[in-house]
């Protein structure tokens, strides 16, 4: 617990220029049993207990101790990326602004990695194979291009003294941003659940990863917990239910009936996803 | 009141390619009245009664009867607005999506009328000035080559084969997004009030504005108190009302030692502004 | 989809005096396929399709689109079931005042039924058993006697000019209030998974049911849906899909070192009855 | 700001039993400048800049730099004072469970000075005279035995094994709770206007004046700003801005007709004492 503190201010690079950083925090593990105890009415306990307590409060959804941490990171990140983290409305929140200031010469380009096909699968993500190297340092030069001149020509507008709101209205996407954010820790659980999901886009996934590099040293216990009972836990639908007790009957999986059972073969492919890390 | 249903699915053009569309809303002046009266224990009255009620739970700052009213509207407005408008958290939004679909060839491009300096007075905002007709059209000339030439980069992206989550990023923030918005008549109050306001930029205003064009058909004694009380009305700090006595007393304007009160001329100057329109 | 409109005023008793009444509602599912159309950009489909996309979203946890559908309730309900009912605070609440009127004589009086031991197992609940008929009753005229007490002392407290807000203070938990609670279906569903729980107290989960009833006429997708996917659905945390691994591979379930695998004993029980219902 | 963190744990105490104590807070005056500078893009500056910087944003509503400082309170109150508190929905929350653990025999008793009759101005208020010495005596001596009474009763059906649940349903309004409560700057000020405002409940008035005396001492500059811009200000209706106009103009008060300036009688009643309070 001695070096709770020396988190502050701990940053972790993320993309190609942007980042996340601590700024300040409120509580502890210690603060989600302290609170917790004002409901059941009971003084402090053993860190054994407190450990027992946290996961039994995670695993019961008493969600509210969870709120009474509070974390306020200082970051910077694409704008397309910004755009998809503000629909977290349950957090506090202070933007650069491009109405008074001018918006700095600072854009995401993708690593060579990242220049990947649409996915076939999934509607809204990439494939998970890349482009062939040629193609994709083309994209990548061209990106480069499109925004050095979009800079240049916001660069114009500003020098012929046109308002900054309306000479950025030609920035792009990918021009980074930066703000402050505050989260307590229950909604920050409820972002990472989403934004670390496979499903998310990598851009904001890399900036997930990073917040929980950095609170998994400020709440071990709960962080521990919110892996066993949330990240690493795996959720079965009525339907998905009827055919796991087929299965567990001895039931091979090719011969169940699945639409009888009310699923579709989309939805059954996430049925099989599910079996095959059970096996 | 019987024409209330006919205002479902009225549009109003915002801009050059946008609009506000009210696609659905519940409830009425009656409403709030009727919610109102639960708290007092009341049966209905008159429409006069109605009136004055209204107008005493807006004054007296009783706002909960106000968001027993709900209108759901469809917008179609640039992304840079798009970023102003979300940071509202009080209300519901699903929003068009470049991951999923292919983003359109409609960009926001300024009327000449909307091409102007920076202001010197408002960091954040245009001059009242326009600029010479040759620079202004000048400078809408080069933003539309712009939007041109970065659609058709993003088409060659995406006909390349490159996932839409990753072409789109180098579109411009003038791109033409859309949303369905739910939200309840205290919170639209509150957004009309700071986006309707002079300091909002421009084309946030338009949008509000067609808006509140809207929304007073279904609540006009609700919208009328709405502007007695609060878009019609002027607040006075401790300083102000010091120098309001100081008037009062007869003293003049210029003699009053504004430093004095605790004013800065910058907030002195906006005092002055304010005595001119008691005038 | 004809007798939408007819479900309006729509009551359902509650308890021995309470009740649930839908005063309006906007939007069925419908509106929840129409809203996330606008993500996808594609237009209006059959009625299976509907079905189909309705529930993808709530598999796929896209939550806003059911935020779209907003239902205004009157609910009259004892006190202590109002203090739980509002820690539910995305819902807009106009409640009777106590300042402002006169309580009514009306309070709750719970059905022999419930007259229960502390439960042994829920530290939170009551026992299955019920009391011997005998000392129920006696529990019950008790508390009938001591309603009747209370409120003939708010009442002489009030006729000696006392005032309102101060005579009530030694009024009774069970004394019943009324309120109009206004909540979108996405947040009612998150209500109700929690308030019609078996964890939850009796007397909430009677209301949560008659809000049930109701809304299953509104949104019969959505609803199937969500029974499917969330109230019929089974989750396993990480260490209980070990365990259920190892049943998989043939293992008893008697033989399963449960510590080992990190379980306590009382998660260990939860477990077990998850595995029993899948038998 | 040396003595900021001895300012945790402080307590004010709050009517006859209950409490207001400090357990935590997040950040200070500088807090609120620094996030700010995230939006203009400058670094620091000095405390005078500081306070200047800090009254601007207040003046001007940019309320988000005030929501990064946040405050962790551990509350006593009598229920009735908590069922008001609730329904500031911007904070979070962890109440005492009467469902988990036995309630206290902590109950509020009104001091002489506060047995108070209805006051005939404000309906939901008392009024400023007080009854009678030996009248409130009784009133008083009356609550106190209904209370001793009621918690007797609760203990029985405690002692009958009746479970936690259902015996409290008849504890009254007056029974103490406690909480924590979490909540940030800017909600806080939003509540702290309401409620120590002199139309609020003079129970929850005490609360609020507590938790002032005990966040100026961390935020000076912000309280001060607070004070100036909000508490000790004015505001003026279009139709009292009228009225005003004519006063400058030399009319006399008596003469103004108010009817015709569309205000009622009540509403002109409160422009004369805002009047009352410029000369």
């Amino acid at each position: 617990m001695n070096n709770k503190s020396e988190i502050k201010g701990k940053q972790i690079n993320c993309l190609d220029k942007g980042f996340v950083r601590l700024v300040d925090f409120m509580g502890d593990d210690s603060s989600i049993v302290q609170s917790a105890r004002v409901s059941y009415g009971e003084g402090t306990k053993t860190i054994n207990e407190d450990r027992g307590l946290i996961r039994y409060l995670l695993r019961h959804k008493h969600t509210t101790p969870f709120e009474m941490v509070e974390f306020k990171f200082h970051i910077k990140l694409p704008i397309f990326i910004a755009r998809q983290w503000i629909r977290h409305r349950t957090a506090n929140v202070n933007e650069y602004s491009g109405r008074y200031s001018e918006m700095k010469d600072e854009f995401y380009l993708p690593d060579i990695s990242q220049i990947r096909h649409q996915s076939t699968l999934n509607k809204q993500g990439r494939a998970d194979e890349v482009l062939d190297p040629e193609t994709s340092q083309e994209i990548i030069d061209k990106m480069q291009y499109i925004q050095k001149d979009l800079y240049n020509n916001y660069k114009e507008f500003l020098d012929e003294g046109l308002a900054r709101e309306i000479a950025r209205i030609n920035l792009p996407l990918s021009n980074y941003t930066e703000w402050y954010w505050k989260i307590d820790l229950h909604n920050l659980f409820h972002f990472l659940r989403l934004r670390i999901d496979s499903h998310a886009q990598y851009e904001i996934r890399v900036y997930g990863e990073a917040m929980a590099e950095i609170i998994k040293e400020i709440v071990p216990l709960a962080w521990e917990a919110f892996e066993d009972y949330h990240l690493k836990s795996m959720y079965f639908s009525k339907m998905e239910l009827e055919a796991l007790k087929l299965i567990l009957k001895g039931e091979k999986v090719e011969n169940i009936p699945f639409e009888e059972l009310g699923m579709k073969k989309r939805e059954w492919d996430e049925f099989l996803i599910k079996v095959e890390q059970l096996s």
